[in-house]
């Protein structure tokens, strides 16, 4: 049963650093000659841009997936189906990365572009939360110091950390590229800060420590959206 | 031997991570400026219906790989060389998708896509099958806890499974898109319904419980096509 | 120490599964219209052939590369580096796949494409001959079960396996659909025989044992170019 | 905690894989027919000596890479972010490696890509330093037998021997060819060569033995830049 959580997380893990690397295959080669490439390098700073924005927004995913999954014993059919879903959504943001990156630099098409980028990050939260909804709802698959009651207590707070991404799809109706540092630093305040799953042996600082950054934390970890 | 099937199943689960991943390449950036973004991107509809469709038809080949390799004790060359067979038609899926989602909407050429989609499953159910087929038949790779008498008693269950690729195939005949459609069926049918692999300390429920979802069986797993 | 080995096997089957899995993206999208499509599909069968041919032939390396480190107990940084080299050659196996399916029905430059396609296995016999030569050299890289002196004499027999590839090389300047048929074949035929490596409990059966192909030998395992 | 470690050594390693391979991606398939492909193949020789320059640079880094995680027991937040910085930067080698084979030939834009080449690891160079002193740092996350005071003092160390990328950068406004020969030979010699991380038990050999190459050090292994 370990081995199957092994695998799903080997397989996982796989789509995340194939996603992760392939945003680099949508910045192009300027074709410019002689001095004029730095020219031709220099207008593609939308590229750049959405590549690092989108390679942050992966990474922290990643890191969440990986810290819901070190706190699971085992899988089951379900739980593999709603993964795959969750690994569907985020196989597609190299697309709406590039999509957004070629159309960064025409105000008109650049608001559709971040509507788009916007909206898939929306449906992740969705995926995301129903992943963690139907594992916090059958309880039997987190290892046995996992505080269930206590995990299933999280799902609000989840559910209000997702609300950054329909704010940045409304933010996508004004500005394209507020949009995407919006998402930039979406990924590194999650970076910084964590929701704790309460294990069993959490004792008292399960309540008043909210949002602690604590790097060693013995007692609870983290999984943002 | 352990870990020559752990290697294996590391392998696999890179090839089946990387062709559901490459899905995504096959999905162009629409060059439309301004609000005419919103058209290009509604005109691509063919190839989000491929890719969902496609990602979910080898994530239920890939769920069905690793519930056989969990009933796998170890390897020889010939399994090896089946499974690598196996591998080789998953990994052209991204190849007949993005043909069918090219084609899917002129009706002559829609139909041919069609065939060759449906065509490749034919000839995956026709790998797959010989690959578990082998497997039941020499018996002693599985781990000690499968019934091999059991296993072996499945072949014909598996391959009645498969008579759904056939039927696509015929379908294709008739429409590109419903086709499409039908493939999504089939994997989300697979992708909640079991064909037991009987264990050796399987008692009486392995009689009348063919295709029961129970999520947590203790007695049997799944491995349909 | 274990672990080294571990990381270097995992990172080695990333690369040798995305070698694999890249292949089919030099497959194109036929663009043909109506019934066409059927034209335009059969037109492509170089790129099948040399698909199915290049997935064997580097089937066939991953199953060799697997099969050494199965009997390595530790790594260190010579053979790191040559490991590295190993992999180099094989990750530009799509490459030359690509050009010899492209030129196969031009005669004139598919002789080119093919002497390509060759001399390629070629640099990669002498990688992996260095490669195991150096493993054989020192010895104590092997796990303890292996025979590290007659593991050492099968030097000669791995270097007489490899002379199939000079050959398909001088068949190169005849044809090119027999030089890809001809690696298609080797890659068959390696994927059944076997080189064994012996091990220290290997007992008489070592001796006249020469290229049995016994699928579950406990005493002699697989190590073919 | 082991199994963190063990899941960001995947991740990591499936970073470094998919880079490493899709360097092939950017080699071209000359259209040239008949014989004129062998100078059509010619033609090329930039790419592929920068596909092997590469090949050795990611290599080398992923080898640095696996040896500072083979002595980390775990990891936490702010090191999964260091981390992911890292595998940021080396992500982008395959685009600056097609920059620079785009454009060697041409002197004026050779200087503009060659000096991009170099600047990236200069980037690399710095996101490493800050990893390794990260590490060095907090040092509770090192395993037990490292030495911690000793880790932290081979940060000098380390930081000379980033000096090289800066001189390559300098070398770029005079030749690209060279820049990349030196990048090359760079690889080389930290392929070859190591900055011990010191181990508690690593009695009187830690003063005197700099730089030693032995192969199987069981007091101390690399980690150069």
């Amino acid at each position: 049963m370990e081995k199957e959580t092994g695998r799903v997380e080997a397989f996982s893990d796989g789509v995340f650093a194939i996603v992760i690397t392939i945003l680099v295959l949508e910045i192009k080669v300027p074709k410019d000659e002689g001095s004029h490439l730095w020219h031709g390098l220099a207008e593609q700073w939308p590229h750049y841009a959405a590549y690092v924005v989108s390679f942050l927004v992966i990474g922290v995913m990643w890191v969440n997936h990986h810290t819901i999954f070190g706190h699971l014993k085992r899988v089951n059919r379900t739980l593999l189906f709603l993964n795959l879903v969750v690994l569907m959504v985020v196989s597609v943001i190299p697309w709406t990365t590039a999509v957004l990156a070629d159309h960064l630099r025409d105000p008109g098409s650049a608001k559709v572009a971040a509507i788009l980028y916007s909206s898939l990050t929306v449906v992740y939260a969705v995926a995301f939360l129903g992943f963690w909804w139907y594992i916090t709802h059958v309880g039997h698959l987190f290892h046995d110091h996992v505080d269930r009651d206590g995990a299933r207590a999280t799902r609000l707070r989840f559910g209000l950390g997702c609300i950054a991404y329909p704010c940045t799809l409304a933010l996508a109706f004004f500005s394209a590229p507020l949009t995407l540092a919006a998402h930039g630093l979406i990924a590194l305040y999650y970076a910084a800060n964590q929701i704790p799953i309460p294990l069993v042996n959490d004792g008292p600082s399960g309540d008043g420590d909210d949002d602690g950054t604590e790097e060693e934390a013995e007692g609870h970890v983290t999984a943002v959206p």
